[in-house]
């Protein structure tokens, strides 16, 4: 069965990143996963929570929210619900643990470096999209950084950065692993995953879910290359986002 | 003293209105004050809240919020400080009144509308620009529920619309009434005006603070004057972005 | 039309102030406009919020509540539905901008004082009784600070107060502008406006709001005029229930 | 030693009941404890709990509150603080049952009576002068009912109200049982009770806390002794402020 | 009327102790009375409310909870209800003023001691087990806290500790006084009374609540003597289960 | 390196199931995964949510928390912080993805089974043990649905039940693939992953996060299969619990 867009199933939709969306934050990205965007922003603030008060080193945490709008039906803002949406504080969690698996916080001062993911748009993979767009938004926040002369034991954007991290959604749909789902796919998907890896392959996150059908351990193995070549892709997208920041 | 931005005192800032950025809502605009940027949607959802049940009509209403990185310091999020800002409690309630003066919700059907108005960038005048913007969300959506014959009592836009409603900031700087203030303006400003006016310069709503010296009548006097001509220009511009729509 | 308790538009309702309701607060009074009945006790603490830490001055802030059964209708608690009224919110916030607009807070040394407004009995204008009768308690609270020679750079009440400030309703009722509006004539008014002057009739805050009909400047002129003489009359009563303190 | 205000230890102080002060809720009533104010209404909506929809009668409840500034250091909103005072939550339960015990809640309709408590001023006895106030604002709000002909199984007053409830706080101080205490004899009382019993002198609630020494078994029989010679005081008191109602 | 399970009306139904449930914490005890069973650990942190820093010593404290399905209905968490509930506020603070009356925290150094009732199984007197075992706890933790020499002003258990302190629920069914009600019987009960006392009989709180007919002060007197008579059983199974360390 | 309790690293901890633990609930388990407790209790309530209510089937979902002092250092509780704890979130979800993996919740009527998991010691693997015990708490509450012949389209529990479903942590750890960490093992892991699967070996949901190191894909594969066969093992134990049940 062809794809809603027409893409063959290993494709990435269309990946942007607009870089300078926020004029006062250089972390600052807004990018899109095909029609899905979402704005990136990486603030650095000159405090650290009290679990890393006497490292000397920094913290760096991330939220995650969708504007109301976002979605076809209308989503009730957290604030009126009375409680943040269970769903969005699993995602924030990821994303937080993702970025960090590539930022030595140890190195950037007493600070903490925020990045909110706010969905502009959503057809499926907002995660992964934030996580994605999250570390070009880190690497632009640093930079900043560094341009200004913030004091801190890192010298240059490497001695944070030890990799690039990026991630992809995959599913399986018909017995066939697709790439990349937009929303009408994932509503349809029989296991859902989500994929984060470093520039070199390497796996940072695995989350796989069966939906209905229990995946086989053959399944299991294509997501897994076929998520790791999308990552390779994305991360090639993000230097090229970057340009002579990530030489 | 000259403006930061070199206009003149009764000059408004670069306005500009992008819309159809919620690919799935027609309602959806991103207003532009200057570097102010405010994300506007608005959503038709078929229910009415208890009050408007019996009435056979629908209701309007409206949110604002700030992204955590609109401001120059990162701003928690309302859910992880556990209540709603109560500035931002003030504004949507403003908004939703200003709207609702135009918006005849007693021929809309059974439905409420819900103008959506999230900050991406903030330099002062957030309020006037999601009341400017918000009108054109609230007319292209209105006008995507007639395309598709949504049944409703009112047959065209001019039915639920009776005018085009806009607002402006003013302020008084150095003895000088000054039309759309950006931040840095309205950091020093001596009193805080904001106007909410028909397109025929008819006022809806008037909220003027005097931060330190109390307003003289004349001052008040040249503000209506200054804030209702601004209001003329912003209906001018909201009447451009919706082209044939509000012929 | 005769207003319902047969006022002329230009006419206060009876106007009263009952001080040290509060044994132990001397800074306490109930402020009556009609039947309308506010608690405003104004109480001094010797902290300060952060942002005022290092200023070396003092803080004044603003709460306002209704009690449960001051309305027809019994109002359900705020803690009950887990968060404050936004009309509270709002109310509150304007309450407290009227007052700082003639407090010096620089002289008060490290003290924060909070206008506490409990509304009793609602009938129209409790915000505006709020600020009326808040006024008062402020300066007999700092009256009491004088008398037990709390320690301060101020050496008197009028080194704190630089004015006196007052406020009162104002509505457009069939095309006719009326002062002190009861809940009866509010319902039915067509632009509701609250204005907030010193005792010279320079304003300090207007907030006007068309209910249906918009305003047309020449009402706002009226306004204007009726309002700023019935907080001249206002700011009269203020000074007798306040005596030789405020000679 | 003798009591601050030179009572004998079995004398209550000074009890006043002021009737008709929310001039629209017929139940509405200031109790006076000494100094100790609490304004105590009693409004009936015509609506139920879902544990009493098939019961064919009604409900009855009670909410206790203080205001900020009833005490000597001005005490936080419980929304302030987000959740409700757990010594509030604890006497508004005892006040509910204390006066459910002579409601008979099957014969008033499907109507819930909700006593609402607020403290204006608070010198020791609050919950005390609650209860014996909320009595005559429970019988106040029926005879109200009763005159404007609401529909209820009830015919009369006494249908209702089996009996008349009324409660007092005792302590035990150096040895000493004293009836009523006020705030400084509270504070220093080495056992704290509340005894709450009927017009006939039957107990319908005791709670005794010994805050240091435990008490004894003769401690526990002369406050039952002085406590319900101390509520048939307060019950003659309830019925010469209902006058004829209460015949 | 034979009680449910058989017991002559003074019976106190099967009690009992384990200890050690939580290996890492030694005042871990489930206490069983009957099908009730209640998890009580007390742990030690180093750090005291705000009130207690100036004075050197300690706190002690109690928080209760029901698990969802100790009851035959489940009931919903706390945290989905946004608030707690009310009745577990009540008895977390009796249980806290109970132990408290016979801890002296002035020797415990800078601690704070925290008992946590969880209810695991409920079928009628939660809270006086809570107390019962609660003690059992305290002085397991504390005889933890001795044998791994923690510094205290306090060199041996009955430093802290001057007395045992116990709880029984006791009612009022067709007239006849009944000790230890299991839920079945509570349901019925006309008065429904909780005693704490210590092991010398004397009383520390009393609270009791005719739900329907009012106490005699005959019933009160039967109440207490039944009720001391169980606590000194209670106290003797607590030495037992303390063995050597309450020698 | 050898294991904290001399185990190989495929081995399991001690597994057991103490089934009946609350009586009136016949889905209650506690499941021990040596050190880690936590009680399992699936109860169904004749109520399903929103979206289920035109399915003419019913609805299964899961809540996790941890008891105070369940942690080495306790815990404050999620109503004391005034949120639900993200990591119970995220758990709790998990736990229902899983059992609804197995459960077919078309059959069992209008109904709503909820699997409460209380953490009452924790020593690592909480959420493997909660899902491992859920399965066996829900197996023997549908049996008692069973026994009392509650109506519903299933005849017998292999309608509900497709398949067994259990979970197991496994962990990286200086190079080696290690089963069922506890917490000494899990705290030190570079790589922490949970497995959930039937009692075929097949995948149901698969969660692995890279602390430090990145995973390689041998890795991977080596935690699939230890993982898959301790998964079997579990299922066997289940068995053996449920006894005739699952025959």
């Amino acid at each position: 069965m062809p794809r809603p867009d027409g893409r063959s199933p290993l494709d990435l939709r269309d990946i942007r990143f607009e870089t300078g969306v926020v004029p006062h934050h250089p972390g600052s990205v807004i990018v899109h996963f095909g029609t899905t965007r979402v704005l990136c922003v990486c603030t650095a603030e000159e405090r650290v929570p009290p679990h890393r008060l006497s490292s000397g080193g920094g913290w760096m945490t991330a939220e995650y929210s969708m504007l109301p709008a976002a979605t076809h039906d209308r989503k009730q803002r957290d604030i009126s619900r009375g409680k943040q949406d269970a769903r969005s504080v699993e995602i924030q969690r990821l994303i937080g643990r993702a970025l960090r698996n590539v930022v030595n916080i140890d190195v950037i001062g007493q600070r903490t470096l925020t990045v909110d993911c706010d969905v502009l748009v959503a057809d499926g993979g907002t995660r992964t999209a934030s996580i994605t767009g999250g570390f070009v938004a880190v690497a632009l926040c640093l930079d900043g950084l560094f341009k200004k002369k913030a004091p801190m034991k890192a010298k240059k954007l490497r001695d944070v950065l030890s990799a690039q991290v990026a991630a992809v959604s995959l599913g399986v749909l018909d017995a066939q692993v697709l790439t990349d789902l937009c929303y009408a796919e994932d509503a349809r998907a029989e296991t859902d995953f989500n994929l984060v890896a470093r520039d070199d392959g390497t796996l940072v996150e695995v989350q796989g879910t069966a939906e209905g059908e229990p995946m086989t351990r053959e399944q299991l193995l294509t997501i897994l290359d076929q998520g790791t070549a999308a990552v390779r892709e994305l991360c090639a997208k993000q230097r090229a986002a970057l340009g002579g920041i990530w030489a």
